[in-house]
């Protein structure tokens, strides 16, 4: 170990996260000077408010208002940049700081999910690393996983739960046996949801850190747009309650596949899962991931997926491997070798399906939704009808065989035509890892 | 991309792994070419027998009789030691190679638990790595996220399912009520278990494992000396059906805690786990490992222990790290700064037990055992008796509160001395995760 030596870490970002990593690196500055044969130092803050109590010390840290400036600062060998957001000024400083040579550690999955290729190139071009551990769940390092610790084997497929918010929300949902609006209020309340939730709840940040880990696995572009996103807001107590019966679990989760002909699927939806599944059990804020490969079969992890703790335990984690000089490229290869993204069209796909419909209870309806089935060749695996009241509204829920996701789409269109349907059928895949 | 660059391996063993080797290197040729910038290239090979037909391609291949001329063979730039045995020649060979400057790669978790600091010296230096993620837990890359993906974090516990063989026979006794003998004998005849399973089912594998983490994670020398050991021999139905009504699973866990006086525990040896622990839902031959982190909080990761396919995805993992000169310290700091393991012993902890007595029913036993325990202050917190048979044997079963160690060794010799308890009492550690 070389005494003295430094590794002086510009923050830009003062937020739950930037503040964690301020603690981290004091409470484990020992440690970390054993594991990294140097100090690690910030020089350097930028931040909206330079003088809100963070209950950290930053006396003798140099002051930025403008993060760019940061970024090429003379006592800055690296910026960590958690201010968030897809566009500048974190676009700006992360390609400024890379432009200087200066090593970059990112919490920012909008930014690599809108921007990766272009990131990823800028990074081949100046030889200077491009980390974004806490990007993608959390604690959890599964970006290392995927790039290195799986670096032997060929992927062909990956799920998980990407976001702690829904998970937590529908945890909530199953426990309590509440309807969505006022679980997610209560999370709200309880700050495990933002006051403008959509981001989360709608699917879009699963779907930034999915396309991601897609490209990180599959060695192919980021692209949301080729991405299938839906959230959780259609969820309700009612489904939730014949998943159990049924023996599922419903999630959100985030998919990834590649097919035998190289076209990838990438979607983000709620799905039932079996409930012995192992990723039926991660529950609550947590996040997991279930990574398949040729060789390595199946590797599960799980962690908390967001939080002040857990996130600055990835950025570090990234800080020590570039005090090592122990890094690999974003996507795991060069930019320049990762290929066009082949999707597979949802509606090319096949899978099993829960469709749940609210029909008026009177004689032939269950025949006219057989008939259009049938016309559909969609083949029925179990149908449920309980509980009579002639004339009334009555849930009838079904599941199917393995179908073909365009097919079952046009049956639905037509089921819902009908005039004993009273409401929008409910739809959701059945995925059994 | 360099084209035409070479990572040219020299692979000493071909049992399982070693052939598992071959066919990963080959299948996944061109996604490691581009993961890494070169080719890995098998171009020596040392094994017993050179005719044995292996389904691999051997031509074009160097072919040594003797391991240690492999080891610093010309036309060799790492050296995978694939052989297994904690003494010469696979540490020779590992000595041999790094003195000659080459890296190595082992899967021999037997080798480093005996003499891990001895050669992490040498890796010092000699500046020249030693991989070893095979070592432990097959597929999950548990060094390296140790090591690495959770390096900004002090670690205070971890344990692990770290054993496949006993975690498989555990689960089959808990899944078909059977005896140990029964169930390791099929586990035998499936390839499961070894015709010699000592190794295995006394917990010295996973004692190896467990030293290995241990010293990872809290920066101190390898030490099976003050490793507490003992096997699954002990386990029978009976006990297996107490734990299931308590609402537990017994599992093998290898267990390391650091305490806040900086003392160390480190112990293997089949405990009670609460059935909705994520360690207890790792069944089968999977492993799983649990860490805790001052910031990361709590990680859990879970994948096959064993095998040609995931041992050889761990070996590659390496092989790739070396290739992109991306490697850390094999305790992932110097082997200098290791600190020595200063133990707590097994008598000085506290913990809660289960513990089951075969006695005759007769009056006046329980007040017997009820009066030992109170001498010792070992607080019940619940006794089960069940089923008379008057002057029979019959099984009295109860779990203490938070208990010290040696006090409740103490009350078990007392009673075992007891003339109306007619078998050894049966005694399983409770762990509450």
């Amino acid at each position: 170990m070389t005494t003295g030596a430094q590794l002086r870490v510009g923050l830009a970002g003062l937020g739950t996260v930037g503040v964690g990593v301020c603690k981290l690196l004091a409470k484990n500055a020992q440690a970390l000077e054993k594991r990294c044969g140097k100090k690690l130092v910030i020089t350097a803050v930028s931040a909206r408010n330079r003088y809100k109590e963070r209950g950290v010390d930053l006396s003798g840290v140099t002051w930025y208002k403008d993060p760019l400036a940061l970024a090429t600062a003379e006592e800055v060998d690296v910026v960590v940049e958690v201010m968030g957001g897809s566009g500048d000024p974190a676009k700006a400083l992360v390609e400024a700081a890379l432009r200087a040579k200066k090593p970059v550690v990112t919490a920012n999955k909008a930014l690599l999910a809108e921007h990766g290729r272009a990131l990823a190139q800028l990074e081949e071009e100046t030889k200077t690393a491009l980390c974004a551990e806490a990007a993608v769940a959390g604690g959890i390092p599964i970006l290392k996983t995927l790039r290195e610790g799986l670096a032997a084997n060929t992927i062909f497929e990956l799920h998980g739960i990407l976001n702690g918010t829904c998970n937590y929300i529908l945890t909530e949902m199953l426990e309590t046996g509440r309807d969505f609006a006022e679980v997610l209020q209560e999370a709200q309340t309880l700050g495990y949801a933002e006051a403008d939730p959509s981001f989360d709840i709608d699917g879009v940040d699963a779907a930034h850190k999915l396309t991601l880990l897609s490209a990180m696995a599959f060695g192919v572009e980021v692209s949301m747009r080729d991405t299938f996103v839906e959230g959780i807001r259609k969820i309700n107590a009612v489904d939730i309650a014949y998943a159990t019966e049924l023996g599922y679990r419903i999630k959100l989760l985030g998919i990834a596949k590649r097919h035998e002909d190289g076209r990838i699927e990438q979607r983000v939806h709620p799905c039932m899962v079996p409930k012995h599944a192992p990723i039926a059990k991660v529950d609550g804020v947590f996040n997991g991931v279930v990574i398949q490969g040729d060789f390595v079969d199946k590797i599960v992890m799980e962690g908390r997926g967001a939080g002040a703790g857990p996130t600055a335990s990835a950025v570090v984690a990234d800080l020590v491997d570039i005090a090592r000089a122990n890094t690999s490229p974003l996507f795991g290869q060069p930019a320049s070798l990762l290929g066009p993204l082949r999707s597979l069209p949802l509606g090319q796909r096949s899978g099993t399906f829960y469709v749940r419909l609210m029909v008026v209870d009177r004689p032939g309806v269950i025949a006219e939704v057989s008939a259009i089935l049938r016309d559909e060749q969609v083949s029925l695996e179990a149908l449920l009808q309980r509980g009579r009241a002639p004339g009334e509204a009555v849930p009838v829920v079904f599941t199917t065989h393995d179908t073909n996701e365009a097919a079952m789409q046009r049956a639905l269109q037509s089921i819902s035509r009908l005039n004993s349907v009273i409401e929008p059928p409910q739809m959701l895949r059945i995925e059994s890892f």
